[in-house]
C-alpha cells in the first residue's frame, strides 16, 4: 500500500549523516513507500541529487531554512523557527502531502509543534508518547513517556484506549491486555489518580487486567502498561541507565586481563546474540498518539539502522490507519468514558 | 562498639532457614554485636539452643506467638497480631533492649508497626524507605521507595535531609550530593510538587546539585536521589525486572547449543565476576528513616548472605547514631525548612 513519509532530515545528534542513508535503506526495502526529505538545501540537496534517479518520484525534497536545536526552548521552536525542518515535515502531514512525519529532534518541540499544527483528535485531552520495550515474552508498549506530567484519571484512560488501538493496528493483536502501573497489585494501593484510573479502566471495555508493578514491564505481563508521563519517563531513562551500566560492567570483566580477553573471543557469538536481542535500536521509534496525524519520534542518538526502524514504524501506523482508528473509537465512546 | 540487634527470624520467603544461619554468621564476624532472635519458640528455639553456648550472652531469644504473613492486610498486622515476631522485635527497640530491628517481612506491615510503636521523630511528617543501588561510580542512595505515594514538596525535602545524614553516618561521606529526580535537567520541567521541592532544596543547606534524570541513578551522578514513593517503587521494581530479563537472556544465549555451552565454561570467570558486581544481595537492606529507632527491611527473597548484609547495615546505622543525628538535625532546622 502506498504511503508517503515526511522526514525531518536535520534532527538528532547526527542529522543528515544518519537520516539520509536511513531514507535510502527504507526506500530500497519498501517499494510502495515514498519519502519527502525535509532539510536545509545545502545539507540535504547534494545527497538528494545523488540518489534521486534511483527512486524517481518516490523521493522528493522540501526545503526548510532553519533547524530546531536540541536545547532550543519549546517557545523558540514553536513561535520563532516557523520554517524549521521539523515544522515543515509536520506541515506536510497537515496538508495531506504526507501520511506521517518522523523526526529525531527535541521531543518537547516535536510534541508542541505537532499539537499546534495537527491538533488533537476529538475526545483526546492530551496526546501521549508510547514506546515498545522488549520483555521475557515479547514486547510491551508503555505510555506516557513524558508528554504529560500531571495526569488526571481520564487521561490515563485515554492513553490506554490509544495504546489498545496502536497495538491492534501495528501488532495485529486483537484485544491486547492493559495493565495500570502501580506499586502493588491490590486495588487499594497507589496514589489517588491511579486508583481512580483503575475504576475507569474496569468500565472501559478494554482488556484491562488490573494493576501491574514495575517488574511486570520486562516480564511482559501485559501488552500495554499505562502510567503518567513523569513515571514513564523515569522508568524508561532508569532502564537505559541500568542497561548501559550492566553493558559497561560486562565489557570491563571481559577485558580485565589477557585470559578474559581470550574468553571474550570464544564467547563472542553468545555475547553478540545477547546484545542483538536487547539492542535498543531494534525498538526505536516512539509514537505520538492522539493527534490528527502520525508523528514518530526517533531517539536523538539513533544510527542508520535505528532511524530506519522509526521510519518503518511511521509507515506501519499510516498503512494501518491508526489516526482513523483512534478517531472512530473516540467518536463511539460514551460521554462518561471520554469525559 | 557494642550494639544489640533484634531480628524478626520468621519474616521473608524462607523464615528461620535463612535468618538463623545469617545471625550465626553475623555474630561470628562482629564480635562486639549482640542479637536477640525473635520468633515462634517451636521454630527458633531448637536452633537457638544449639548455638547458644558459642555466643554466650551475646545471643538471646525472645518468644513471639504469631507471624505476619506476606499477604496479611496492614490492619491485621497492626491491630490483630499484637504478638507477632515483627512486632516483638520492634517493641525491643522501643524498650531500649535493642538498638535496631531487622525483618524480611511484609514492607507495609513493617512500616506501619514501626511507625505505630516507635513514632516519627519531631519535624518528620512521614518516615521514608531508602536503599542503596550500585552505579558506574560506586553507590547511590535512593528514597522514597514506596512508603509515601502522594508527597508534598516538604516531604521530599525531609527525605533529602534524612538521606544526607544516612550517607554521612554510614558511608562516612561529608556533605553527600543530592539530586532531585525529574524528567529533565531544567528547573522548569517536572510536575508541580517536584518544582516546588527543587526550590526548598536550593535553600536547604544540603549539597543539592539540582534535577537528575532516571539514567543518572546508575551513572552515579549524585550520592542521593530523592523522589516520591510511587516513582521510587516503580523505578526499583523496573530495575529488578530489567536485570532479571537481561540475566535470563544472557543465560539462554550461553546455553543455546553445545558450542555456546563450552564458551560459557571458558567465560565463567568473567561471567561470575560480572554477576558478583551486580549481585543485589550485596546491597540488601533498606533503611526505614525518620523513626525514633532503627529498622532495616531485608528483601523477602533474601538468602543467608543477603540477610546478613541487612543485619550489618542495621548495626552500622546504630553504631553511627543515625536516629540521634536525624533528631539533632531536625531540631536545628528553621521552621521554614521543616514546615
Amino acid at each position: 500500500m502506498e504511503v508517503t513519509i515526511a522526514i525531518d532530515c536535520m534532527g538528532g545528534d547526527f542529522g543528515p549523516s544518519v537520516t539520509l542513508p536511513a531514507v535510502v535503506h527504507f526506500l530500497q526495502h519498501d517499494k510502495q513507500a515514498r519519502v519527502i526529505m525535509v532539510g536545509l538545501p545545502e545539507k540535504v540537496e547534494p545527497a538528494f541529487a545523488k540518489v534521486r534517479s534511483r527512486f524517481g518520484e518516490r523521493l522528493a525534497f522540501q526545503a526548510a531554512s532553519e533547524v530546531v536545536g536540541m536545547d532550543d526552548p519549546i517557545a523558540t521552536a514553536l513561535r520563532v523557527k516557523k520554517d524549521s525542518s521539523m515544522r515543515v515535515a509536520i506541515d506536510l502531514v497537515k496538508e495531506g502531502r504526507a501520511q506521517a512525519a518522523v523526526s529525531a529532534g527535541n521531543t518537547g518541540a516535536l510534541m508542541a509543534i505537532s499539537r499546534f499544527v495537527l491538533k488533537t483528535l476529538p475526545g483526546i485531552d492530551r496526546p501521549a508518547i508510547a514506546t515498545v520495550l522488549p520483555t521475557l515474552r515479547g514486547y510491551t508498549y508503555v505510555l506516557d513517556l513524558g508528554a504529560n506530567v500531571d495526569c488526571e484519571p481520564q487521561h490515563l484512560l485515554q492513553f490506554a484506549i490509544m495504546a489498545d488501538l496502536l497495538v491492534s493496528a501495528v501488532e495485529h493483536k486483537d484485544r491486547p491486555t492493559v495493565g495500570l502501573l502501580n506499586i502493588g497489585e491490590e486495588d487499594i494501593k497507589g496514589n489517588e489518580v491511579v486508583k481512580q484510573a483503575g475504576e475507569l479502566l474496569k468500565e472501559s471495555g478494554l482488556h484491562f487486567v488490573g494493576n501491574v508493578e514495575g517488574d511486570d514491564i520486562y516480564k511482559g505481563t501485559t501488552d500495554i502498561v499505562v502510567c503518567d508521563g513523569f513515571v514513564g519517563n523515569v522508568l524508561l531513562k532508569t532502564s537505559e541507565g541500568l542497561a548501559r551500566m550492566l553493558g559497561t560492567f560486562l565489557r570491563e570483566e571481559f577485558s580485565r586481563n589477557p585470559f578474559r580477553k581470550i574468553a571474550a573471543l570464544v564467547a563472542l557469538p553468545a555475547l553478540n546474540a545477547f546484545k542483538g536481542r536487547v539492542d535498543p535500536r531494534r525498538y526505536n521509534g516512539a509514537s505520538l498518539l492522539g493527534l490528527r496525524g502520525i508523528v514518530v519520534k526517533s531517539h536523538g542518538s539513533a544510527d542508520q539502522m535505528a532511524f530506519t526502524k522509526a521510519i518503518e514504524r511511521a509507515a506501519e501506523e499510516a498503512r494501518n490507519r491508526l489516526v482513523e482508528r483512534i478517531s472512530e473509537r473516540m467518536a463511539r465512546s460514551t460521554p462518561e468514558v471520554v469525559q
